[in-house]
């Protein structure tokens, strides 16, 4: 099967969308072995979005859009791609009913507003596909030749949940088996530098029997992407598992994880099996950390909260640490750290406590601590350790490196007390 | 002037890479009042970039392609369109002696390695537009009726380089004095669904005088983006101040900025002009709040630190809030989120305090407590305001709008207060 994806909005030709849409549309039907022969966007307008879908519908008979489902006058899809197939458009009350439910259940108020009845009008013929994340509902239409087009919300997050539950399932029935994915496994690494990694696997490449390998850096480290396609699935599994265990071997301590796991997912792993509890204390981090470490499912579990440590004054009288430390060695030092980690755990209760205190600039920098510096400590039932590095970036990206290095010293240092 | 866009590469199609060129090169040409019609991405496949070139070129006359002018097999673009074109290649020994020095330069290497030579061929009669930020020259190909296409290389921080130096200065000479670009303005709402805005906004629509009104929903609320092409610059801009005034007026105060202005960098402002500071208490957004106001640089003026109170003992012990309260009506409470707010502005001695407290999901609903539901509290030097709402969403998404939320009421009550 052969697809092609066509979004629609101004805003993806004026440039101020990135088109996410298409691409994770793209990789999930590659992760079923589906090919997506061409991607094309166009504005809302009617005409353009007519010549695009026909001309799509021409070469693969199967076409998938995203946008133009919503309530405002801007939003052409359903009508235009009607006309393509040639179908008149009617109210389909059903859905203007779950719309008035939804609207009132939400407190909205009592009647749904004329703009969004519009979402009711849906093309002879065609199936609706239900949203569960939001009002437009997708359209399935086909015609006596069997082409299609599936019409799914620019929304990201309405899309991705509707493709998931409504598109990919009939998706799967249709394709049948004999299907030779595109499949990609992933070996995160953090705390080495890309081509410090890139020697260091330069051995192995001619070992990796035709898979791709790709080095994609970013703040969270140097993902090792490993690439299958042209083999059956389970062909593809087998080479990527030995590949994969080969790479990880190599890439040693600095190997977090695989896929897209979350270093602060891998952190809490290490606390349930230890049967342990963790605080944070943040000063130029803010809450990034909490927020990192709370975006996982059940952290409250083993995540007891934290200081947000942003003046001295708070430092002191919120966490203990000393006027004389900071008078001595300043708010950005290892020893003003280990005093913010010691006394967030004392006051938590907490067995595990992470520190964080560095300049992220713009401002603030000087000769001995410029912008970048950065302090991390580390107190795993009374033994600490602290460390401190020079960060690159700006100031989202060096708070966002913080996150990052802090969680890895603590995944070290449980690794090595385990 | 009317443009297309063809981004070639196996990875746009396997989802691997957002088609952040396409987007650049969009954004620019707005800009300059350049118009484009369509975009599309085809794969490292001959036939495809042909076919996709080719219709381009029929309907607008002129195409500008990234992607697939590296040193590697897979790199199809120059060939391919030299012969839609029906020109032949040549070697341009000039490319391949700066190739050379350059390869030399970086102390790769004494000879070019033969696979890089490839880059030094080019198609009859086109000119070569140079790359000081990669190897790979552009290519401008232009035939007998004017029509043309343009090559650029896919790395992004090349095409962008090369866009602005070689591309941009010769668009403009030959768009000619009187272009007109399209110019946007953003105005940002917050608390009111994008149908009610819709409906509020309707009397105002046929008094836009021809500029598109979008409606863009998020996380952050709905902003609402005039646009005006088709008008010389000083008018496009004496339109969208007159229509983004009359806008602001009707959104009233859900109107909480402009452009790109975070909520919590309105509310800095807020507080920088009342001289008052500022703490959060923080349980199901676990720091995400402290997180976004000290992403603002210059913040550490006005924000001291906060809580983040993810289990009920610190609750108690950090923040003040009574057992008694907790027993009562329970950690998700407006009760306990005013006694979290006012916890937290004692202990931390500020001006103002803000918390947040509630069920983010995927587990932890009761049936009067539903996931989603979430209570916020602001106390400004005494007065305490706290209200209670259901959100939707998955967890992040109930995360990021309890801090939106949270902001808001904040900057409503230093509003009414001022």
């Amino acid at each position: 099967m052969n697809i092609e994806i066509v979004t629609i909005g101004d805003e993806l030709l004026l440039g101020f969308t990135l088109d996410s849409n298409g691409a994770h549309i793209a990789r999930e039907l590659a992760a079923i072995g589906v090919s997506v022969s061409r991607r094309t966007s166009v504005g809302d307008d009617a005409t353009a979005i007519a010549d695009a879908v026909r001309e799509a519908l021409e070469r693969t008979g199967a076409v998938i859009t995203t946008g133009g489902l919503g309530p405002t006058s801007d939003d052409l899809t359903k009508p235009t791609i009607a006309a393509v197939f040639g179908r008149a458009m009617h109210m389909d009350e059903a859905i203007i009913e779950a719309l008035r439910q939804r609207w009132v259940a939400r407190g909205w108020g009592k009647e749904l507003p004329e703009a969004n009845k519009q979402q009711g009008l849906i093309p002879e013929g065609a199936v609706v596909l239900t949203n569960r994340h939001g009002s437009a509902p997708g359209i399935w239409l086909e015609d006596e030749r069997g082409r299609w087009v599936v019409m799914l919300p620019g929304v990201p997050r309405e899309l991705r949940g509707m493709f998931a539950e409504e598109v990919l399932p009939k998706l799967r029935e249709r394709g049948g088996p004999g299907a030779s994915p595109v499949v990609s496994s992933t070996i995160r690494t953090t705390g080495v530098s890309e081509s410090a990694l890139a020697d260091s696997l330069k051995p192995l490449e001619s070992r990796l029997e035709g898979l791709a390998l790709a080095f994609l850096p970013g703040w969270a480290g140097v993902d090792l992407r490993l690439t299958s396609s042209g083999r059956a699935a389970g062909e593809s599994a087998a080479l990527l598992e030995r590949a994969g265990a080969e790479l990880r071997v190599v890439a040693g301590q600095f190997a977090y994880g695989a896929g897209t796991d979350d270093l602060a997912a891998v952190v809490l792993d290490q606390l349930r099996s230890g049967g342990m509890t963790i605080a944070v204390a943040e000063s130029c981090t803010g809450g990034l950390l909490g927020g990192r470490i709370t975006a996982i499912p059940g952290s409250s579990h083993f995540f007891l909260g934290g200081v947000i440590a942003y003046s001295n004054e708070v430092k002191a009288t919120q966490l203990g640490v000393g006027d004389d430390t900071l008078i001595a060695h300043g708010a950005v030092s290892e020893e003003t750290a280990r005093e913010m980690a010691t006394g967030v755990r004392a006051r938590y209760r907490a067995d595990v406590a992470v520190s964080i205190t560095g300049i992220a600039g713009p401002d603030g920098g000087t000769d001995t601590k410029p912008v970048g510096t950065v302090c991390v400590a580390v107190d795993v039932r009374g033994t600490v350790t602290s460390s401190k590095r020079q960060m690159i970036g700006d100031r989202e990206e060096v708070r966002l490196r913080s996150t990052q290095w802090a969680l890895d010293l603590v995944r070290r240092q449980l690794t090595a007390t385990r």
